[in-house]
């Protein structure tokens, strides 16, 4: 039997989770919901935010894939009431409130929420836990050079941008004193280089907005420039990032360990919604197992990440 | 209150093992269980395997440190009946099957046991099935140059040697293949080299059952060479190991990812044991949350890796 899905929001992220879940055969992309008038070019249902309400018995996961800055916190405890749901929100600073927010609510309305399911926070967050768990020390992580979706999202939304991109660029240098094994601070590890459309008449205080909007660029070194709407097209469609965690520590008998991960994509929305649909699977166990609540990558083994009849074959294959 | 611990075994592993819990105020080390007349050179009390029951209500989590190629079936069945108990097994084609026999002692004895808690078997299955679920491919894995306990282990317990190593070295060319996206087959990604003490008379019956000993070498390119017991414990001081995990993979756009997991490290035994340890964490919420069986590190989600009043600290440096 089919797994029906609904998507909530049409940006980067919904359209490259549209065209994954329409190439896998165990999912039935029932609609995608939005707030603005917009059309799919494979032909699915477009339908208003609004009507959400009217799927409550036709959709068995629901994904978020609107912008953390404002969006999902409003859209997820929406969707919460009707349906089980998996986010990519993004604010790493805000996930333990959200957590617990969301978590009454899907307490109360029996559904399960899996939130922050994209590569960091996501996958990165699970790693660098390991890692933590390993070593008792916390690991360095470095994002880019890449757009970040979260940080274009949080620009977009200040009064008077037209339109945004921000790029994260990590520092060489900080990459290699990581790897020696040095202990770093994040706030030096990265620059925030933003692209940005403007009235002319808004650009300083347009600027002085954006590195002082609090979790995402407040105490980083941000860089905004302004630039016409067409330079601005050719930047957003730079879709690749990259991203690595490094843990270095020693042993009490003075062993030397060091443990690496990295990714890199040629499009971000891409792999984010990958990582995204690979959490259904999770929804569908927890189900299954006749939990509710409101759940980080944390807390989710790795098998629920597979069917449960796929599951013997798995630690046969991977073990 | 501090976790009762003991350990089974006192090779290189229960060694390091040993040093690592007496490192860590939240452990008490009650004993290490050895068939062998040994001594500490902590002064840890070191009792008889014979008397492991005799500890039944004495200890929290017993940690077993034998090899996997016979020590660990036996061992891990015996401890079950009195311990909640975690293992480094590493025969990765038994792990479904033992999962399955052990799952039954623990559930009939009403402990936990979490298996296969090494780096690999353990880590990389875990990291492995995280990047399968987001691939849908089965990723290349590489391990060396480094000597695999498990198959040193094999090696010794074949009849006539007096002692043995072996070394896994990978295939240079085969990581570049995978670097680029290639799909390869393991057989042929490692060179598996062995150095062997035995009398002269056996040199050609010992080398034929070595290569032939199935899981560890049979199908494998494997070297077998004879060296005095001089040169043997030379080359046995070489603690040092690799492994590396690399995924590529497409998603349905087109667009192009690859992941990778990699980790170094100057002592496996040391890396392993401290792999061991933070398990120790999970049987205890395993316990809280009355849950008895058999886990493999995929069942286990990563907040369990945590003790419950880290865990909100946890979210808050790490997501």
């Amino acid at each position: 039997m089919k797994i029906n899905i609904g998507i909530i929001g049409y940006g980067n992220l919904g359209k490259a989770t549209e065209q994954i879940i329409l190439s896998k055969h165990e999912y039935n992309l029932v609609a995608i919901f939005s707030r603005r008038v917009v059309k799919s070019k494979f032909n699915t249902l477009i339908e208003s935010y609004e009507n959400i309400s009217f799927y409550k018995d036709k959709i068995d996961v629901m994904l978020l894939c609107g912008g953390s800055f404002d969006d999902l916190e409003k859209q997820t405890s929406d969707a919460l009431l009707y349906f089980d749901c998996i986010n990519t929100f993004d604010n790493h600073k805000k996930i333990p409130s959200e957590l617990e927010r969301l978590d009454k609510i899907a307490k109360i309305s029996k559904h399960r929420l899996i939130m922050a399911c994209g590569w960091d926070p996501g996958i990165f967050s699970n790693i660098r836990a390991l890692m933590y768990s390993i070593s008792q020390e916390k690991p360095s992580v470095f994002w880019g050079k890449g757009i970040s979706m979260g940080h274009s999202d949080a620009i977009r939304k200040v009064k008077n941008v037209i339109d945004g991109v921000e790029f994260t660029i990590p520092n060489k240098n900080a990459i290699k004193q990581a790897k020696l094994g040095k202990c770093l601070v994040s706030e030096n590890m990265h620059f925030r280089e933003c692209f940005v459309v403007a009235d002319k008449k808004y650009h300083n205080i347009v600027s002085e907005k954006i590195k002082n909007i609090p979790d995402y660029f407040k105490g980083q070194e941000t860089s905004v420039e302004f630039v016409s709407h067409e330079e601005l097209l050719k930047l957003k469609s730079k879709m690749s990032h990259k991203g690595e965690i490094i843990s270095n520590f020693y042993n009490v008998d003075g062993s030397k360990n060091q443990l690496i991960f990295k990714l890199k994509t040629s499009s971000n929305p891409s792999l984010t919604a990958a990582i995204l649909i690979a959490y259904i699977n999770a929804i569908i166990n927890l189900k299954t197992d006749k939990k509710v609540g409101a759940f980080s990558p944390l807390d989710i083994p790795t098998s629920y990440l597979f069917s449960k009849s796929f599951y013997k074959k798995l630690v046969e294959i991977l073990c």
